[in-house]
């Protein structure tokens, strides 16, 4: 029997790309979504295409309403910035960001590895082409990793160490797209934009598009999902 | 102008002193309570009252089924331990444990401070009078302080460090209640039963009763709400 992992899956291409690395790794792999009143919930219906294409075990939604602690554009009336040049999108921490998000997921995938009997979580977050946001970067990771060590039954009774699997986030977003490739990610099927056109069909401006088209620029191909 | 604190209130007896300490320290208090499968949802009740009673800013409750996670009595369908004897109470974990619960509140809890653009939160664990939850324990407690500083953008631009305060980790149930007393808590509002009766009684036998019931026993008082 293969050990599981539980795997944070937004339905995006970053985190299609660590479900295929947990399931190369060997894991069965468990795909944790979230409703949280984000408004690009079409990639949750991305979410459930990739967690099917790649052979999960099972794939968890859960609804957690954050429109109520609010602070950001992507669960409020905020508008989504659109267009902004390259080199700006890594200076400073957009509006996109949504307070403490990654810590509140981490913590669910926590939760369901523990009943589980699962002491692996990936994460795809990656720190080069990304929107400055800080619960991405690995000292915010490895913070997390310790905590998670400390809170729950599983570790206190010495049956195991939680690993928080980053395995993104030292590659750019070419490099993520050509290691997605090589595992059979399919792109097609996958999510990015934060500002979907109606329909679910991508705004190809916000930061999210412009990073996604960059990496298949990079990596000097086109985005099957354009 | 009072700075803002976010106090996790369940509705039971620590958590309403927690927010009496808060108040007491010059904090306008915001209070955060979950709905999250709990078996034991009258405490929401008991966590409106009480946010009334001792003058918290407002009063949050936020909607997170944890039901499908599972792996805990209080929000699934195994039994809630009764009548266990008191020094059997601190050994082991018991099945009331709720994976990564607090782990998962902390984390709303900083998502809603950094929002509130403050910097304080409150939680009313300890870690004497307790049933062994993992994540009770001071070393949690800190270990969480360390990962929020490096979660959120308040504090990646520095404008302020998160600290959690946990007033009550090293007193027992007995000076719990007499701070609280001393506060103005009025106990016969709080409830803390896992289990309640039809009409939301407290069961007088599950782990939070007995713990309870001995702390008042130990401050030589009835208690109010019995």
């Amino acid at each position: 029997m293969n050990p599981k992992a539980v795997v944070l899956l937004s339905g995006g291409l970053d985190s299609a790309t660590a479900l295929a690395v947990a399931i190369k790794e060997g894991f069965d792999a468990f795909a944790l979504s979230f409703f949280y009143g984000q408004r690009h919930q079409v990639e949750l219906e991305a979410a459930s295409r990739v967690a099917k294409a790649l052979g999960a075990s099972r794939h968890l939604v859960l609804n957690l309403d954050m429109r109520p602690i609010g602070g950001s554009a992507l669960t409020g009336s905020l508008a989504v910035p659109k267009n902004r040049p390259v080199d700006e999108l890594s200076e400073g921490i957009p509006v996109t960001y949504v307070p403490a998000r990654n810590t509140v997921f981490l913590s669910y995938a926590l939760a369901w590895a523990e009943v589980l009997e699962s002491f692996d979580i990936f994460i795809g977050v990656n720190a080069l082409d990304y929107s400055g946001y800080p619960d991405c970067r690995p000292e915010f990771v490895r913070s997390f990793e310790q905590t998670a060590n400390l809170a729950t039954k599983a570790c206190v009774e010495g049956r195991g160490a939680v690993k928080i699997h980053a395995p993104l986030i030292s590659l750019t977003k070419a490099q993520i797209i050509r290691l997605g490739l090589s595992l059979g990610v399919d792109y097609s099927i996958t999510h990015s934009c934060y500002d979907p056109l109606p329909g679910g069909k991508a705004c190809g401006h916000c930061d999210s598009c412009i990073l996604r088209s960059r990496g298949f620029a990079g990596a000097g191909l086109a985005d099957p999902a354009a």
